[in-house]
């Protein structure tokens, strides 16, 4: 399309991208794809018997309510339930540290507007979560990704960046960071690396975007303290979502952080949407008020248990030599490292014709590099599908090495 | 509160304010207020009972879709419906040419974001609703105000203005307008004025945003043509909203526009929310499937056209002289003038002391006049508080001049 209405936008539209995995979403709806691409939740977690039950328990009671505006900062019981619920975490929050967001994905944009001037530097994983990304770059930030090992981000090598940063007058805003099953690479930050970047962010007085959508999502061992249950000066927000611990289809996620800034994000959310469908959100107090959101998650976290089980089994199974995988105890995804003679959108194009999808490692590096990774789901297909197409995949790999 | 977190904010994060009018709806949340204030439904219009059936029904049959992720655009059924319904606007769209977006606000928040570079001019009403001037100023615009009389804004006055501030260098990107029941005036543009004004978009080469809430709340007469259905180029962008026609709290809206433009806000609400949520789309586009909406609509606008005869006559019986309203065949609101001497913001405290409240008509003025306006809502209150409320305000007021 010839791009007639050029001459009205703005120059940050034109930083904007689309996001890379979101066009290939549309892909895989092609039928007989198997899509291991999504970051999507598996339909046979979503508890859709009592969530019509509590909507119409809902409605009779308080149908006048969830149907009317609501505030901005959010539904004050749904709050209160999500401060209790943190205490889990070692967090002792009010309501007032706590704002409703419609997904998470708004916190990340909210983040960008009211923290980033064109030019300010946002410190990454390198990898790291492209919506993260695409959100700070959005607003002009310019993003230095710090690079990951198996325990995640490298505390000397942040350092390190940040002191450089600094002496050419770079002004660094905010360290983001997925401390828990990271997207993409599923790896954890041990706590001795938590407290770790927290002194760094100290020493260098920096905020830190702690994102966190996968840490209910555990499937051994013990969690690691949340970053901000580390630290209590306020310097640490958190990201948490409902959307890989209920149901994405309600859009419906929460920060908690100092409550100057919550109030700061709640003003900067007034003029983006007013406020998170009511409706939505006192569906889900209910739910939580009646204690299955824990009984439903422990329902999640064995399924994709066991599918992460089946993944790993089918990729020891049909995998070449000479391509690795992570084998990460929580989260959604294995992360895969080809050959560093392969390169992975060369390998989709093949995979694609063969109808299996995954998403290239390279769109989460902000600096182009991983280009012979890939990322893979194993929440959202079955058995069958899996095995199929984990099957489909080393056959594409194969051919790729055999033709290299 | 100390702002300690001061220096991690962005330039544009001051320039964000509160929303006055969401900061007056936490004070007549207060028992015993009678409130005037908020752009509320009535709750009374809302089909509770139907909607309960329909959220059963759509959880049965789609409840795997509804609860997963959705297109950034919005579900293909839900746009394709909303094609269909803006035929009776003399519209012809595809679904290309449409996106859901999370209430109006948000569409009001991507059009600043796509459209605006700081120190651009958006041409608005004066005075023309808070949150969009609100969206706009968060992304550095100039607005400037163009004075409407009884037909809403003056063609005459918006070339002048462009006209000079093109000669001073100013880069113009949109005229905001709200052609229908204008909030807060409820005046309403004739057809030769949306010509006019569309001539001189054109002439000037300028978006027009046409923002449309209260459309199909008309009480009587026939309709205008909507200022897209009378331009064929893509210059106007439509934004609709089912706040007013069915319920606020689903925060579900959308835009029409040139598919160009409709691309562009897509990739700009990726990064913003991913998705409004499939649960709520998917919810009522059965609604509009069985044919309720309509059947609902007429009978909110019954219910609001008694409520605003009833305080049009409330305010004949008890305001004194030198007090002067407009009669609006549609919308939620009456303008009311008080005499030059008089203060809406004194006034408004004097009002919370007898428990009832209204919003100053300064506010949406975007340079800072209108100091003795306020807006009054007719569609929230029953009779009971209206008269009441009514007669408080009117008590208010005449102390107001005794004192003056």
């Amino acid at each position: 399309m010839t791009e007639t209405f050029n001459r009205f936008y703005s120059d940050a539209s034109h930083l904007m991208k689309k996001s890379a995995i979101r066009e290939i979403l549309k892909l895989t709806q092609r039928p007989d794809m198997i899509s291991f691409a999504g970051g999507l939740p598996s339909p046979d977690s979503f508890p859709i018997e009592d969530l019509k039950k509590i909507t119409s328990e809902m409605m009779d009671e308080e149908g006048k309510e969830a149907l009317q505006y609501g505030t901005t900062e959010g539904d004050l019981r749904l709050r209160t339930l999500l401060a209790e619920r943190h205490r889990k975490d070692g967090l002792n929050l009010s309501p007032a540290s706590i704002m409703i967001t419609t997904g998470s994905q708004q916190a990340l944009d909210l983040c960008g507007k009211i923290f980033i001037n064109r030019g300010d530097v946002v410190l990454c994983g390198l990898p790291s979560y492209l919506g993260g990304l695409n959100a700070f770059s959005n607003y002009g930030a310019k993003l230095k990704g710090i690079p990951l090992d198996d325990q995640g981000m490298r505390p000397d090598l942040l350092e390190k960046t940040i002191v450089s940063l600094k002496n050419d007058g770079s002004i660094i805003k905010f360290i983001y960071i997925i401390p828990d099953f990271q997207n993409p690479t599923g790896v954890t930050l041990p706590l001795s690396r938590r407290l770790e970047i927290i002194r760094i962010a100290e020493r260098h007085d920096l905020i830190i975007v702690e994102d966190s959508p996968y840490r209910d999502v555990r499937f051994e061992g013990t969690p690691e303290p949340m970053m901000s249950s580390l630290e209590t000066h306020g310097r640490v927000l958190t990201l948490n979502t409902f959307s890989k611990i209920l149901a994405p289809g309600f859009r419906l996620a929460w920060v908690t952080g100092h409550p100057e800034i919550i109030d700061k994000l709640v003003t900067s959310k007034q003029a983006a949407d007013l406020c998170t469908p009511p409706f939505v959100q006192r569906i889900v107090a209910r739910y939580i008020e009646k204690g299955l959101l824990d009984v439903n998650l422990k329902k999640t976290v064995d399924l994709y248990r066991n599918r992460r089980d089946y993944m790993l089994r089918c990729f020891r199974e049909y995998m070449p030599d000479g391509i690795k995988w992570t084998e990460p105890s929580g989260g959604l995804f294995l992360f895969v490292t080809l050959p560093p003679s392969m390169d992975a959108a060369r390998l989709l194009e093949k995979a694609i014709q063969k109808k299996v999808a995954f998403v290239c490692g390279s769109v989460f590096y902000c600096n182009n590099e991983g280009h012979n990774t890939m990322r893979i789901n194993f929440s959202f297909t079955g058995e069958k599908d899996t095995c199929e197409g984990v099957r489909r995949l080393a056959e594409a790999i194969r051919e790729e090495m055999a033709s290299a």
